[in-house]
């Protein structure tokens, strides 16, 4: 691929909530080699922010809605001070970091969920082609490492709250144009588990025909079906890999020693 | 100069604070040709998020005081919050614009200010040459307008909170080694008043060697006395002019029928 070899990392909630774990990983993102993109969700700050300012979580259904007060409370966490933070301690660690919202520089947009049965409020759904790798590629080559928190916009004014492994799915299948593009999800187990009690089960590398076997076998259930299945679906659109692994091992990667690797 | 004409405008709280007044400078800001910047203010959202918090807010010989929640809460505010409102506002006018604060990029760093008889908590001071001009070249060149809200870093990992002016000050001085650049006050009146009580009796033009006499005859006092000093700051430092305004006027800047001029 003409610009090389593409991360796109993403960190959830766990690793965000706590400083000792973030710190970590911030040392070990700085480290790795080659152009790279960091996603961040949110973690549990902006629900105890909410509660502090006595802003209560809607839920429907047992679905969680964006409604205005709770979509400023996310915007201000998730791209001012979380954002702000990781980029201020990538910046200590000699790593370039510039943090991003979807609206920053256009770069992600994003459509407020159409109402069916349920009115999720502010939550933005990325419709194919709405990632400007353009803009990332441009930001990447002055050698900017974007940081994107996982808020988007409309277009037309409005902010969207996001699903971060969605954005990291979306950045990832976009920038694969240009980019040899490897996705990584860091969450708290050490890749997807042959023996869910056992973390030195870790399965090391699962292809796309085996997916319905592990399925089968119950290997992979619950909440690792639909990562799987984004994960496939990525590479199915052009991304090379998709790792899942625990972020205190990231320094692994290059030696393909990270987790769970997902491929064609 | 290479690189041509910049402006670098900032607003205040008072702009940010009114929805429609903001929307109408937006309006005016998109409309604004020539590469440009944009610096913001705070205004009471912070204050009022901080009161909803129960964070009291701390002054010491009545100056406030920014201690670590109310970084917190200032950090979220203005570079989530505003920032992004801001950005998404004028994405929306096909403004290409993109939001920073000093960590990102690396672009403004600052200095925590030392403890004499006051402890201010985390306030940065900008020293000269800690603007990187570069850095926002490049990110002009590309077509981006940056937007930056009034948080810097001290490059270890440590955000601040810093004045508005300040920043629009230090980013026009650094610029105008790169650009023949304007520095542009937006705030609630029309310009330096001959007389403050009317608004029809703005002096449209300021020279260096006129400030003392105008200070001297009481015509510019109280809390525009610092303004112009630090306008004619800029001034020596290489800022081509500085207007000081309202930003329901900024149209007509590319008039020169803007606010009051100060030129060297």
């Amino acid at each position: 691929m003409a610009n090389g070899k593409l991360w796109v990392i993403k960190i959830g909630g766990n690793i965000i909530d706590h400083p000792e774990g973030l710190s970590r990983f911030l040392d070990r993102f700085a480290n790795l080699r080659g152009h790279k993109v960091l996603v961040h969700g949110g973690g549990k700050i902006a629900t105890r922010m909410a509660a502090d300012l006595g802003i209560e979580a809607t839920l429907v259904a047992g679905r969680r809605i964006t409604d205005e007060a709770m979509l400023r409370v996310v915007t201000m966490v998730y791209a001012g001070l979380t954002n702000k933070q990781v980029v201020a301690g990538l910046q200590a660690r000699k790593c370039n970091a510039l943090g991003l919202s979807g609206a920053d520089g256009n770069s992600i947009k994003a459509v407020k969920r159409p109402v069916k049965d349920i009115d999720y409020g502010f939550v933005g759904d990325i419709l194919p082609g709405s990632v400007d790798d353009d803009v990332i590629a441009v930001l990447l080559e002055k050698g900017f490492i974007p940081v994107f928190s996982a808020i988007t916009h409309d277009g037309e004014g409005h902010l969207l709250n996001t699903n971060a492994d969605t954005i990291a799915a979306a950045l990832a299948v976009a920038l694969s144009s240009q980019y040899e593009t490897s996705l990584v999800y860091c969450f708290e187990k050490r890749g997807v588990l042959r023996d869910m009690y056992d973390e030195n089960s870790v399965i090391t590398e699962i292809k796309r025909a085996e997916f319905e076997g592990l399925q089968a076998s119950g290997v992979v259930a619950d909440g690792m079906v639909p990562k799987l299945h984004n994960a496939f679906d990525a590479i199915a659109k052009g991304v090379r890999e998709v790792y899942i692994g625990h972020a205190d091992e990231l320094h692994l990667l290059h030696e393909q020693r990270f987790g769970t690797r997902m491929v064609k």
